[in-house]
């Protein structure tokens, strides 16, 4: 577990309240590592390679959220982003990010109406997450002169892209046999030809599977006046983490948002994570939802191979969800509301 | 005047229709250009440089739409995003691309009522225009073998941030004085270090300007949860192309957004057009929206140093909004409805 920073450590509990409460405290051996924006600012360590290692002999890692205030100029941007979170990515090769979004019936959306109701919007996100913009391959030049240049690169590699996009058909023939590509391939020719060259190819394979392909911009469209079309999307690193977000907001807010950084070979160890960050602004309030820190529960469970208690939890959630109304709760309450439903 | 693909010439007709009724028939010299899909598949020909070198010579370029059916393989993707309409962009260094998004009472968005009641959604971007992602720096390698390497590089200058920004706090000081900077510092430490540093130190020179940052993933929820917050927001290429399609959509859909590719400098012409696409599944059929093309033959007017005649088109497309209520109208009685009021 890496509680990590802000609200991380008040959803992680509630996590773990609810992963004792169906599982037993007893099923797992929990190891808590002290990462984040806290432990740098101790010891200027972000993630030493030892614990790096020991990280890599579990079976999985749940993650709160790192990250620190926007307005702290302590920590250099992006460190711990780089240094922790994506470090752990690349490391145990989490090339499928996996991002579900559900609109719960009486979940506030900011969507209208005739957006929604009566349609099920119920769609994964499936987000590269080892290539891309992400992979660090960029420069600076003259760094603060006005002739200053600087650069990003993104990287896309035919294996990189056919793993994660054979994920995303096999993943929607056990939904509703449907993936859209989402790409710029109009400009980003060459990156996005070899994900339209793959996705064609993939998708040959799975001829009762519907394709799609919409360009990022017109898939922020889409997400915002008919996202009831999407079952499983496929998308790059960047673009992944663009719509994830915006997913999560037109579906209630991303404090039900779970995700689940995957390496389904088993290799290394997956990570079970909220899509929100670290909330700085409330931290320590018991205002953060720990809902979507649960679902990555029961994500993790799914991934190791006991699909009845994280169906369990997601009972729980749905019927929580269902009475919530216009409660105001802490975390702790709404922990507490869930653990009762599984135990 | 370049009417292009799909719905292009059906909007840019009604643009021209209320141009010559607010200015006078002979007011300018107007000059068409067939360029687009129909003229590469006639003639293979993108944009010769003859016709570049006399698109130079005026005053302004009016814009409908280029790009070919999305299941039209006849034409390689994007040979005519890069070729025709980047190419114009990037030529005649159009660094600012200017696109303002409004709110109008009356307007169907798929926005809930709590969102958008009583709240002035009524900002605008400005998105840099030769840089970024679209600069065109890609490459590949080992094309179509299960070795390929694809790459799109993310090219960011000193001098060309400073301009765009630069524009962006003098633009927030002729309206409510605020300026986002969108971008993903966290990750893209390189070009969002830049972004930064160049926004800071711009900031500096306005004090009056209240200035906000947002990770684009960040900025994408809000303007779904709360567009109220924005006045002026500035970014790079790709994010302004990403957060100005999402923008149009939450205001009423990207049949009423317009745009400026604009050279402030005046050594090329600027060049207006609406956000939205050549939609060729609706093309021909008199069913899209002129609006667009039409305000951006008001910013086109105002650019030119005419803004009595583009106020007049502004307040004429705000009445003929007024009162559109529910009823579905063809291309040309929007135009025509438009012109009646500039009359
Ligand atoms: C914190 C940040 C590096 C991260 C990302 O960009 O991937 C976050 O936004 C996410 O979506 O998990
Ligand atoms: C057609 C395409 C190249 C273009 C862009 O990406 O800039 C369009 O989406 C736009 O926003 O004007």
């Amino acid at each position: 577990m890496i509680a990590g920073d802000g609200i991380g450590p008040e959803v992680v509990a509630e996590g773990l309240k609810v992963l004792d409460a169906v599982a037993g405290p007893d099923a797992f051996d929990k190891v808590t590592y002290d990462l984040g924006a806290e432990r740098w600012l101790r010891t200027g360590e972000v993630l030493p390679e030892s614990e790096m290692e020991s990280l890599a002999q579990h079976d999985a890692i749940l993650l709160g959220a790192v990250g620190a205030a926007p307005g702290d100029t302590r920590i250099p941007s992006g460190i711990l982003e780089r240094g922790l979170l994506l470090k752990l990515r690349f490391a145990f090769d989490h090339y499928v990010n996996l991002r579900p979004s559900k609109l719960y019936p009486g979940v506030p959306t900011p969507l209208a109406p005739h957006v929604t109701e009566g349609k099920l919007v119920d769609f994964v996100v499936v987000r590269e997450g080892t290539e891309g913009l992400y992979a660090g391959n960029g420069g600076k030049l003259r760094t603060g002169t006005v002739h200053e240049v600087a650069t990003e690169v993104s990287v896309n590699t035919a294996y990189g892209v056919e793993r994660v996009v054979r994920f995303a058909f096999e993943h929607a023939t056990t939904r509703r046999n449907k993936v859209t590509l989402v790409h710029k391939h109009n400009v980003l020719v060459n990156a996005g030809g070899l994900w339209r060259r793959v996705f064609e190819s993939v998708a040959a394979e799975y001829p009762q599977v519907e394709t799609d392909y919409l360009h990022i911009d017109a898939a922020t469209i889409f997400m915002a006046t008919d996202p009831a079309r999407f079952d499983v999307l496929v998308t790059d690193n960047l673009f992944g983490d663009i719509i994830t977000d915006l997913a999560g907001a037109v579906t209630g807010g991303i404090g039900l948002a779970a995700s689940g950084n995957l390496n389904p070979s088993g290799a290394y160890p997956s990570m079970f994570e909220p899509v929100h960050g670290s909330a700085p602004d409330i931290a320590g309030q018991q205002k953060a939802d720990p809902t979507a820190a649960i679902l990555s529960v029961a994500m993790m469970l799914d991934h190791l191979g006991r699909p009845d208690e994280a169906a369990k939890i997601v009972a729980a959630v749905n019927a929580d969800i269902a009475e919530r109304g216009n409660k105001v709760r802490t975390t702790t309450e709404i922990g507490d509301a869930i653990v009762a439903k599984v135990s």
